[in-house]
């Protein structure tokens, strides 16, 4: 059907890239991925020609049927291709103005983008409501104190003084650092002075600065499978080569293939995993700080959404637990004030303090020192405290509302995440039930919810949909709710 | 007098780093600047301990009196050692706990910076008052319209709609990206739709971006010499080789050797070059253009202080000359508004747009959408004109003065930049004056100027005080101008 050989084009292509790849699994699925994008892009696979079977596809070039089959969901997601049930898969229209078009080769100029850019823009990536997986508008930032926050800025705003407009020179504003600094040496049992706290433009400037100051490009990174993809993007920006490492039930759990590997950084979510909500087990915590003081390798504990926690006594930090200076505590305002605030900090061993505030300056010159003032108010009059305790309750509420009526229309046709924490609860679907399919089938309807199984970057995949209710309305819950359950129930019937 | 001989210490260092390193001017400067700071850190050579002469040192090392020199300069300037008049340069007392202890080796962990890290800690950086090199106290942001800016926010805070609390997901607030496409159009002559603005972080995004997007981890980047040194920190931190092509009077000055090479970015300031204030001359712009075309090269081009002409037509841009799509623009608001606004944008080709704008997504997560929307507010309603008129007067006053005080006290003793515009002057100094040493001498009275010799990269070095009037109270510059032109004028005497 095709105008020429598909599986032997790819092959090309896979050959000439695999040399220097050091995932071999990964590698295989983003190089089918990306080869049969390219092959849109470059019209060599024009609009409306139907793609060979996964079947073939995956016969012919070696690789298992899970890996096309990926490939083809996601070029589905993002409108490559389009398929038609019984039919087969199809080329899509993409017209010349379209996004995709990033990836065509400039006539006399060679590709426009470097190798590192088209790796960085490649790799599985994420939607653009990443916090708001489910949620058709956005009307629900009400929890937000906005007239408190107003009021706090205008107290600054009013005398403008200088040093509030300037840059933040010194790693941030000095009454913000001490209060964070209390903050969490009292919930979280970091040990911490205010001399190791940097205020940052959130987290993934945090794990930049890791990446840029403790591992050289070409070094390894652990990273939770599945996990969070924007911690992995920066790593990839950052040249780094990952290395996912499989999470079960207590955290992250390195085989003995991992063991031999030498990570320069090991990425965690220790107090509630992204996106499973495994919630890592004391003994793995040790094993997991031995190990790394074992091989000289820096945790990042990201610590994202530890204030969402909805009964019993919320764990303490990895940090906390570390002998040997070899943690880097990361947290962020977005998930808990409002996203655009891009305030976050990080917690750095002292010897690193100096290093990591000069380089923060001279790299990325931060400001938003006025926010920084007014948000040290809001935590110090007693705001901040208020304001967990009516997001918990509130998205405690919302979680809640959202089980039941999960649970009442798909029975036992899936089960739900069990912890009772965080801003997301993940549907665990069967493990033939395409997670990509149905998440397709919801955004039609309105429902952003992303699949499971795109948060991995290793073969082993599970399926499931990742569910955010922190943002529906409560009394909307129900509605959205029924909705997606019964889209979940009928595609599993199918 | 040493416990050991410095030099051949220095040698061992030089010879196992000389292996890889491209640009061997720069790199004995560094080599010789970081072994003897290792030396200090280390304790090989303990507090009192007086250094070799530079003349004798360079003998040893064979390389240039001067290398020498500029290494102990910046040891001076950073506080390793102390230099006593007529008795030599000793090693200062450096207590455990000083910021300089970050380069030392942990025990039973090897250094703890990465190579990566510790190349991007040591280039010759900044203080941390980059944009007030001359004044004692910031106490003059009373340019800003902070009132009207206020009620701008406040407008937005009220309602506080979810769009503006979210991430900045679209390459920014659409309003402000077209607004900004027609200011760009209208005053800079740049070729633009809104579809190819991006809103940033600042210019440190913007390049960082660029950087990880169009060059992979090793290739070569033009700079200028002398040059932003915040602009070549990015490149560091993002892998690439920086080459130091030398500015002249009309602007980047490439030789021979230089035209050998193949850069992939190409970073400069035409309008107005950052510090010696060069514009870039017609002939020297399309020769850049061509170039650039002809080696598949990107020119970034950094207006960051477009708005400040006090006389004649504002130059038109690169980026309206460019028939090649090969120039990304750059601009910031922080040098106009205020610092910590850490909002700037930049125009790419359209080529280019989707992919920057989803890697900013993935890879940063931009937020400030509050900010942003007053913002173009502020620029619709015509504040930013009125504001922009109002700085130009401003600052053209402050310049004025102080180039008459300087001229008053100085004589003929030194020239001053003559581009009528920008935030900052240079007094050019005769070669053998250490600028370096009377920068020194400035900040012991409060007054924080900066070395020209220090904004170079390369050997080629000419001795200057770069100095801000931007941020000095008006009524203040004759006193202020006044102490500088007698610490010069007494240093140059000597």
């Amino acid at each position: 059907m095709t105008p020429f050989s598909l599986g032997e084009w790819l092959l090309a292509d896979m050959h000439q890239a695999t040399a220097n790849a050091p995932h071999n699994a990964l590698h295989r699925y983003r190089s089918v991925y990306a080869g049969i994008r390219k092959a849109i892009l470059s019209r060599r696979l024009t609009p409306g020609i139907r793609l060979p079977s996964s079947r073939s596809l995956a016969q012919e070039l070696s690789v298992s049927r899970n890996t096309v089959v990926a490939a083809f969901d996601q070029l589905l997601a993002e409108g490559y291709v389009t398929a038609v049930t019984g039919s087969g898969t199809f080329v899509a229209a993409i017209r010349r103005n379209d996004k995709v078009r990033s990836a065509v080769v400039r006539a006399g100029r060679g590709p426009i983008l470097s190798a590192r850019g088209r790796r960085i823009l490649t790799a599985p990536g994420g939607a653009t409501h990443e916090i708001q997986p489910f949620v058709p508008g956005m009307d629900d930032f009400s929890v937000f104190p906005s007239k408190i926050w107003q009021r706090l800025q205008n107290k600054y705003w009013r005398d403008s003084p200088a040093e509030l407009l300037d840059y933040a020179a010194a790693g941030g504003y000095m009454p913000l650092r001490r209060t964070i600094a209390n903050y969490l040496s009292i919930s979280r049992s970091v040990r911490v002075t205010t001399e190791q706290v940097l205020i940052t433009a959130g987290t993934q400037q945090s794990l930049q600065l890791c990446a840029q100051l403790l591992a050289n490009a070409g070094d390894l990174a652990w990273v939770e499978d599945p996990g969070y993809w924007a911690a992995r993007k920066v790593f990839e920006a950052c040249d780094l080569n990952l290395r996912p490492i499989v999470v079960d039930a207590e955290g992250i759990h390195p085989e003995v293939a991992d063991l031999t590997t030498e990570p320069r950084l090991i990425y965690v979510t220790p107090s509630h995993h992204y996106p499973t909500s495994a919630v890592m087990s004391l003994p793995r915590r040790q094993a997991l700080l031995d190990l790394a003081a074992a091989k000289g390798a820096w945790i990042l504990e990201d610590d994202y959404d530890s204030e969402f926690r909805y009964s019993g006594r919320p764990l303490s930090s990895l940090q906390g637990l570390d002998n040997h200076d070899c943690v880097i505590y990361l947290g962020t305002f977005s998930k808990i004030l409002y996203p655009g605030i891009k305030l976050g900090y990080m917690v750095v061993p002292i010897d690193l303090a100096e290093p990591f505030k000069r380089t923060l300056y001279d790299t990325q010159r931060p400001g938003q020192v006025m926010l920084q003032a007014a948000l040290a108010d809001f935590i110090e009059q007693g705001h901040f405290a208020t304001h967990v305790r009516k997001v918990r309750q509130v998205y405690g509420e919302r979680r809640e509302s959202l089980v039941k009526v999960l649970r009442a229309v798909l029975g036992p046709h899936a089960q739900l995440s069990k912890e009772e924490s965080g801003m997301h609860l993940v549907i665990e679907l069967p493990d033939q039930a395409s997670d990509i399919g149905i998440a397709a089938e919801a955004a039609k309807q309105g429902l952003v919810v992303r699949a499971l199984s795109s948060y991995y970057l290793g073969n082993q995949r599970r399926s499931g949909l990742v569910v955010g209710y922190a943002y529906v309305p409560t009394q909307r819950i129900k509605h959205f709710g029924t909705l997606l359950g019964h889209i979940v129930k009928s595609a599993l019937r199918r």
